[in-house]
């Protein structure tokens, strides 16, 4: 029974017979493979942007800081979210990626608002030379917290930041997952929304370790390349990497192993619903959810042989009585019976 | 007929196989997979070095940079040829993961010697805080060239570098080919000769994209995983590269590829010396040579369909009669039918 | 009527005449001049810190970024209020000579309590090789803001640093403003109370252009030195910053600049509580204050030729009943009759 | 006897007395004083150049790697000579400033060829992403070995430059000698000849420790405001920057201390032709030279109080036999009368 993410599953068997198949003769090497024309082809296809410039790289971190670097100047400030993944878990990879920019942290939540966003903006750079220069807005869709920004929310954003000129970049390790739930386009919910470049996550739904980075204005594309050899980024077998963004899109895979793990997840969440006293952070709308549940179904759950992670302290250290929140994500992989076992042991 | 790189060969079928051994059930993300405490176990053993630090990243470049930021401070220079793959082939990589750190380039080809290593640092650091300060020696077993340092020329080269405290790094990225070449233990090419550090290379000799970063020093271990990290080299899904050095590791798999593509690449040798005029560089060691071919054998050969890279210039643009050289690098997947039918062209 | 900054004002006689005295023969260079040992035998009495590692630089930018970067690794976090001049006045410097290190703001407002800290370093550093790893802390005294920290509220900030093994940094660009208003000795402030490298300002008190960086462990200094040359702030004739901090040092020169500034700041102080409306920001403490006041008042100290900062809004853009606070900054060079005239004109 | 360098002299009376003038009242600070007024309406007409971007900093290495990091991508190479000080002498400078670009050494000695750096130029980015990009080519003049470029040379690597789209720094520390060596203006010996950005040096050439970075072309201003900022060089009390540079150009002063630097060196250098088996590594001609003399001369000049470096060796250690390299500078401030008891004492 393991929650704990959406990185701790197998790879799709789709997936494993792209890299299978692939695994023949001789290839070019550092991105100059014919399965990697076939994967800008598609994505253009997919995302109904012929122009767009699409790399692929090995971590979501490598794809959000790269991305980052390229829309930012050192001297810059790129405005986030408290919770964003690139300020709460990547080790400063956006600041070293960056050569020294500042993440900005906007509003108090998971979400940011558009309100939020316009009010950091204007409290940056009224300093002249003085402050750090406003960059580039970081949206993640899922957002850390497991909640979907709607079209509308981001085009709200995507308007502020236009408004200051700045450049927009997308999260998208679980772009599929957000993608599904708000059952719109790829070009709805990136460009056509007003956002520039993309995280377009695969690892966590299914893939091996492969996320694309998309730019829909080409012009960035030659310093990206750079800034991925430079990062050492640059996979010599890229083949391979390829291979697994074909299969990944291959038949609408992503899509499928989306709905799935959404599913489940929706599953588990209308499970806890009947566990007495449990509440939820936020409303479940994709894999990943934040439900409060009291310390004697945590002990339960363990001692069952069920893992996740607790966000709000420990079994053991701290008062007995408080509830504890816990994560709970779920992958493509995710069983139903898996499911429905844990919240039996959930409900005592 | 491929001989323009060990990168674009397939992966071996072991390791293939290794991939979907792995790809059952849940595990253990970023590192903390069981696969890799086996990994770990396995090349301390074959290192004969109970204690070493052992990482695994995706690229050459990566294991190169994050091992040499960690031995370097920015204000160093690090010692290497003018031909090493740091210098010339990572896009300024090292100088970006270390800070701002310089690169010293020793004599004149490949191989640095002792002597020339000594002048070098000499050379530096004589004007207290204005130049850059002495800092790590890196050296690349098998050379760019292909060549490769006996073990008393690694140890000239390391007792120079301790004599400056200095420490010392080897590129391994041909590692294995430059080990059954000289017919020593692991252990004998690197910390009983000096060497601190090693860039343990995989991808080039049979894996999909995995190298191991070793420490024979244990305390850079938590500096190096926060490199990592931070340079969004650590892999959420790492039981794949864990996986990946098992079977690459397995049944001394990675000894064999390495023999294979050696005698592949002797025996392509050997035919050259059949071809009129043909001359090397360098005396061929291992899996990769260089080779000056009249033209018309060029010619001949590209006709025919083989792929390979032309070092001092092209077929068309210069001067007629001039020879040119070539490179040729087997991987443990290159036939000897495909060799043998390459020289029957080349022969004419 | 100046009151913008204490850095418009000129340079203190005492301290030309140093210049001027400096001024005749040949001097070595880069720090090795006889003026600097002075300076250092000086500095370190004064602190009573006779192994402190001591060093001059010509900006606060240059002390805070040069000597938190020598405390801070790349992949930590600073910890220091919102309004830190290292987080909104220093265009990314600090994270540019730290190689990209991020700032944890601690808590709302100019002084950061040990509760907040001790909150926000728990806060960080819970996600293994994740997050960004806990970094030093940084204190400004006088605040931006003008308050100035009890020896008891430095300790119990320094208290926490050291809890968790953090060294801890006193941004004192007005060092000498803080000190006599606490009437204390330097190391009652500095080492004494658990702080372990200042930034003594020069500049804002009577001095050209200089700054020292004191490190009560001399451990540091040739990283220090390093960092120092590779930033390009170590500068040749450097007898001329030797020579401004003996001036400033001469005579506790730098003590009764410092009292007459904060005497002059606590006459306009005085004054201003006159004025119908008036009231401050925070209780004014040192040489910096902030006052809200009618925008009449305003607008008649301009129409007067007063000079100052409106920090929340202009004269024209905004609501015309809302007071404004503006910044008001008094130098050893503020006359008491500049001050006397400027009230006049603010009560009309 | 002082022949160290010329940064071991006083400053020029004119230039402290503009400093002293400039000491009154209050000033905007960083760089909004009236005074940079002047020196920007006085530089751009100096150069002919009414649209040049023009700053002021401390040092030579802030100049030299602030306007580098302007012109520079981190991914990229600068075109120096192996002896550049910025090569040499700035502990990694241009590394840092640039985020990590690193340096090609062109040729073998202190002056670049046309036919070397077209060499240089051509071996670089031969290998599309993977080697370091080409970046601007940076020249000294006066080269550190005391050498003048004529413009002839200068237009023949700025060619070159322009032929590979290169920018074209020069690194003007000792400017003033050069120019008036050359006989040339300054516009003739800058943008006339191609260069696109200056380091004007004024620290060596009289002034206590200013340097103007000029950009022809106004397009990188905002960059390198930036930039300096972020680099901690940008000065609060501006205004005595400006009026050292002020004091500099008033009235020719720094064309006089040149010529009169120059004349003092080729006193001493016309002397040294006289001393038995002295000889000359260059050819003197501006305010530096290199001279091998024996080694009883060296002994006898240091029993006698002089002070200068020797470049080859020391006269404890080595052969005894072998004359000795030493550097001398000289200064607006050294006297006719010094280099003549030097040169007696030399003679024996």
């Amino acid at each position: 029974m393991f929650f704990t993410s959406d990185n701790g599953g197998p790879v799709h068997p789709q997936i494993m017979q792209a890299l299978s198949d692939a695994n023949s003769g001789f290839a070019s090497g550092y991105g100059a493979d014919a399965q990697m024309d076939a994967v800008r082809a598609q994505l253009r296809e997919i995302f109904e942007a012929p122009e767009a410039a699409i790399y692929l790289v090995t971590t979501g971190t490598a794809a959000n800081s790269l991305a980052l670097a390229t829309l930012c100047q050192p001297w810059q400030t790129v405005f986030c979210s408290p919770v964003a993944h690139i300020h709460e878990d990547e080790c400063n990879a956006p600041e070293f990626y960056s050569g020294g920019a500042k993440l900005t942290l906007v509003g108090e939540g998971d979400k940011m608002t558009a309100a939020a966003l316009r009010g950091a903006i204007l409290d940056e750079e009224t300093r002249g030379v003085h402050g750090p220069q406003r960059g580039p807005v970081s949206i993640t869709q899922v957002t850390e917290k497991g909640r979907i920004y709607t079209l509308a929310e981001i085009e709200a954003l995507t308007t502020v930041a236009k408004e200051f000129d700045l450049p927009v970049h997308l999260d998208g390790a679980r772009f599929a997952n957000a993608l599904v739930a708000l059952n719109c386009s790829p070009a709805d919910m990136t460009w056509k929304a007003g956002v520039d470049a993309v995280s377009f996550g695969g690892t966590k739904n299914g893939c091996m370790g492969v996320e694309a980075v998309i730019f829909f204005d080409p012009k960035h594309a030659w310093e990206f390349e750079l800034r991925r050899k430079r990062g050492a980024h640059l996979l010599s077998k890229h083949r391979y990497l390829s291979a697994q963004m074909l299969g990944y899109l291959d038949n609408d895979l992503w899509l499928t192993t989306a709905r799935q793990a959404n599913a489940t997840c929706a599953r588990l969440a209308d499970g806890l619903r009947q566990v007495p006293d449990a509440t939820f952070l936020v409303d479940p709308q994709a894999n990943i959810i934040f439900a409060t549940l009291p310390r004697a179904v945590h002990q339960r759950l363990f001692d069952a042989g069920a893992y996740y992670y607790l966000m709000s302290g420990t079994l053991e250290g701290d008062d007995p009585h408080e509830p504890l929140t816990a994560r709970f994500v779920c992958d493509w992989s995710t069983q139903a019976e898996t499911v429905d076992q844990f919240l039996s042991v959930a409900r005592g």
